[in-house]
């Protein structure tokens, strides 16, 4: 039994994966699994947890749950190995598939500034950046009305914070976060900021330098598996056509406001 | 110019630094640096950001700011290269120090159980564990009020979920979280959980699986040094009796408010 990777590429640490696996041509079954019909049915959101709970369809929801103990995507099986967590998988991947050494170089200070940036990435940028698509798309999907516009401006105001420090502290004049070339901390970057754009909140339209550094990091992957990985998100409102089940909107509605407290 | 390690032991990411050095033998510099004098000179704490802002000593104060851009403690200084970010440090040191196996496992399939644990506990143990000392000890400190109680419970029980999920998905019943000895792993794990027992929440109490690991990861490091590491957190309630400017009070009341929002 060759390698298994359960993703929802509705959720940026998947898409991460996908985009990583798929440009190093390593060899994957895809497992689909349904991050936000598993919510529908009733099970909570991990909140800012750096994972998502699966939408598990009909014919993996066994195979998904059995893949990840934590119940969350992104999950990998290879073999009886399993594994949860984006990092550790993109990691697991790199070093079973020997990537070229610029996604996590062997030279010990640029592989530190690659660990550097993962680790702030999940208390900035991530803790961030996918709150947009619940205000902007799933709680007023849920609850039937959307949240103040103070809401929205409280969560752009600190995804802001978190560009600026990843324009001055991270991204620099440097082509990529660690030099020339890019490596597994542009790849997680990019999938997490375009979550905003996907809802309608463009964070690359003034930013030039973020913009530029987008570019490249697309021209490195390739622009078609990128523009592929980011399809279902960069249409996620297609979603806000869905009817909800009444009764659903009703537990759900306060969860999810928990969820942006 | 040798390794220089700005740590304040107050700060968990710290105290692992400070106690993977000293277990392994590598030679430092210590450079004290105070969280709390900062926060009290207003700098905004970063809530939840798994990285505290430096108590910056006037001895160390312009040091520590050129080592982390990021102005947040722990970061290292290795001649011109500096590094933040706990997680990142950790696994420099052991590359640079070659420190024996266990702490992160060559087996690639251990390593990525390791990575696995480092990223869940960001979202989880880390997100709740520390706020019981600003409940506890700093909000009161700074405010002069005691939070409802109720603020403390919603804490404690996002904190026992975490322990829930640590103990059956993490530790099972193996000795340490990768099996047989232990990793970087436990480490990160155990100086979290004692930030609570320093502020009288002992979370081993009615846990003896837990308070087991406790006791084995003591005597991996040595109960000597594991205590010298925790002297401070565990006679944190001394802090209360420091008398704090009225003027700071009310500055930095409505920002400590809003880190536990």
């Amino acid at each position: 039994m060759g390698l298994e990777l359960y993703l929802d590429l509705l959720s940026q640490p998947c898409r991460s994966i996908y985009i990583f696996a798929r440009s190093n041509n390593i060899p994957f079954e895809f497992k689909q699994v349904e991050l936000f019909k598993d919510s529908v049915l009733g099970k909570k959101p991990a909140a800012g947890s750096g994972a998502e709970q699966p939408r598990t369809g009909p014919s993996n929801s066994e195979g998904a749950s059995k893949v990840s103990l934590l119940k969350k995507v992104p999950a990998l099986k290879d073999g009886d190995f399993t594994l949860a967590e984006c990092t550790a998988i993109l990691l697991y991947l790199s070093r079973k598939y020997k990537t070229p050494d610029h996604w996590y170089p062997s030279d010990i200070q640029k592989r530190a500034q690659v660990d550097e940036y993962l680790s702030w990435h999940h208390a900035n940028i991530r803790a961030n950046a996918p709150k947009t698509m619940w205000i902007k798309v799933l709680i007023p999907l849920f609850t039937g009305q959307p949240l103040p516009s103070e809401k929205l401006q409280e969560v752009m105001e600190g995804l802001y914070t978190s560009l600026k420090q990843f324009e001055e502290r991270f991204l620099q004049d440097k082509a990529f976060i660690i030099g020339s070339e890019i490596s597994l901390a542009d790849l997680v970057a990019i999938v997490e900021l375009m979550q905003p754009v996907g809802v309608g909140c463009d964070i690359f339209e003034d930013r030039p330098r973020l913009m530029e550094w987008r570019r490249r990091v697309e021209d490195a992957v390739g622009k078609e598996l990128f523009f592929q990985a980011h399809e279902m998100i960069l249409n996620i409102k297609e979603l806000s056509n869905i009817q909800i089940d009444p009764q659903l909107k009703e537990h759900l509605a306060p969860m999810l406001m928990k969820m942006l407290k």
